[in-house]
């Protein structure tokens, strides 16, 4: 936990003189005074988290990561548990979702091996810190040991650092298990205290009767393991998943090193609420991307209080809603560094 | 009137046997049925529009048109009329916010002269198509001729069907002109019927008093010309722009040529409402990017039946929320086109 708490300590708050800095700059640009609206918010956001205004998103970076839950022996999944395993190797040959949306917006796709049920064999672009075989079925005791989930939380750390000698502009993070939206209503219900029913949803296509079924084992964990609200580790290792507490690193370095961190959907935003309840002041180094299908996740922003950019019913996950987001991002950015002034291009200002 | 006839007479409408068949392609891809939401959609209508499933958004053009308004001699804008051609060399500069962001979604800007009210010098990517030097005070009589009217659809669809042999798979639109959203809010009253106070807003910045002015003048071209509602060309002669009429004319030809068309902010919401009037069918053929913070915007969307993709507080025009928009078609086409199928990848199908 101490190197955890060295990387919290580097979070320093965003640069309000920045920002100060990129709004009298947007008002000189050739339209209208904040009539780019979110694009501009957006763009003052990113300059007070990275303290420039000269910036490019060059460098763009989507972190996917994967894991088992032990919870799908309970049957809360309309998918087998093997896909989550398929999918890392459907990452890495580039087909999925993410690869598409990534490639899309200029981004790189780093695939993490948190923890998947099985070994897996090495890939490009497929990185190993498997901190075990899947976490165990929380309908019946803790997700993890509270070692494990420390250990997780650090394995984002170590992700996001190893890959920032590469250079990162800004983070997205994204996730793939079959059974994690289970994980991430139990995380909401825990820290938000909203009931089980309204924090929960079908997942990937699961039916009235699948759904029903879920909520169950989602009460039963949290009556079994009774986490603790206040101490954002409990609820993580008691009812979280390896992903999500990479996740939580993941942001937590980001943060640390003025970088911003774009978060994705429901599973995402379970992470980004852990994070939020870890140290607060990672609120404003978060872009939420996008509003999912799932009722849960807009329950997560309105508790952190983000307002997601993209409301496009998408609840894929992977990190695709945030690639989307990381797009406008770059939008944003060069909205403010390369649109004219009224002076430079010779346009009268307004006279009203 | 017997050339847009013609042109009118090739939209036959969108292709649902297509429609089906991108359907079957989407739920083959490796991810949860339906979980990239309106992507899908947006693919699915883009395949309806162009009759086809194996394509590439390669060539992306937004036109931007630029004409003035009479009605500014009125004082209902916030900044002078000479606004609208330093904007003009301001694009084929490049330093204008739909030069930054076309860039970003790798489209291509055409600039087009519809009836700025000075003569402008040539400059590379300007196109003249000039009906007048600017529409007449239309709080005085008509803003110009019935042949006019025509005379301006018809340089839309010369200016389309010019560009379309360099090329286009999607179409942009976007204009420039101060004192259009005047305009757009009177063409806006007139078809729907609602109020000028529900249609109208502070444009490029009005204040409470600005915004008072600009209603009453409103309701005097109104009150002056009776626009009939149900002769789009009445409407858009009496009360409307040289470069919406433009517009009508690029979305009729858009549409006609199978190619998907994107609708920006308020006035090419009103250009969509007068084409929308013309022939329903183009209803199929546009998307709509986003929801402007123009309130009359919504109105006009509602009316004809179409949902934005994007709520970003834009008001900026020149086709910049246009190209964000085609930035989402181009990411839903890619999605359809180059993901790894459940058999392709080898990933276990739902089980239940």
């Amino acid at each position: 936990m101490e190197r955890i708490k060295k990387v919290i300590k580097n979070i320093t708050g965003i640069d309000y003189g920045i920002i100060k800095l990129a709004q009298e700059r947007l008002d000189n640009l050739t339209k209208p005074l904040g009539s780019l609206g979110r694009l501009e918010e957006l763009a003052k956001q990113i300059c007070g988290i990275t303290g420039r205004t000269d910036l490019e998103l060059k460098n763009k970076v989507i972190f996917t990561l994967a894991a088992d839950h032990g919870v799908t022996d309970e049957g809360i999944s309309a998918y087998p548990k093997e896909v989550t395993a398929q999918m890392v190797y459907n990452f890495i040959a580039g087909g999925a979702g993410i690869n598409v949306l990534a490639k899309h917006v200029g981004a790189r796709v780093v695939v993490v091996d948190l923890g998947v049920a099985s070994d897996l064999k090495p890939g490009p672009g497929l990185c190993f810190k498997k901190i075990n075989y899947g976490t165990k079925n929380m309908a019946k005791g803790p997700a993890m040991t509270r070692e494990e989930a420390v250990k997780a939380i650090y394995a984002g750390v170590e992700i996001f650092e190893e890959e920032l000698k590469r250079g990162i502009d800004i983070v997205g993070i994204g996730e793939m298990g079959i059974g994690n939206t289970t994980a991430a209503s139990a995380i909401a219900a825990s820290f938000t205290g909203r009931s089980v029913e309204e924090v929960s949803g079908r997942g990937a296509g699961l039916n009235d009767l699948g759904l029903k079924k879920k909520i169950e084992v989602i009460k039963q964990a949290i009556f079994i393991n009774q986490p603790n609200p206040v101490d954002a580790l409990d609820v993580l290792s008691k009812v979280g998943g390896f992903e999500v507490a990479g996740m939580v690193g993941i942001i937590l370095a980001a943060a640390s090193h003025s970088v911003p961190v774009v978060i994705d959907g429901f599973i995402s935003g379970a992470a980004a609420l852990a994070a939020f309840k870890i140290e607060p002041k990672v609120k404003d180094y978060m872009i939420a991307a996008h509003n999912s299908q799932e009722g849960g996740h807009k329950i997560i922003l309105e508790y952190i209080g983000l307002r997601p950019l993209l409301d496009l019913n998408l609840r894929l996950g992977e990190g695709t809603g945030g690639a989307l987001g990381i797009g406008l991002a770059d939008a944003a950015i060069k909205i403010l560094t390369q649109m004219a002034t009224f002076k430079s291009a010779n346009v009268s200002e307004r006279n009203i």
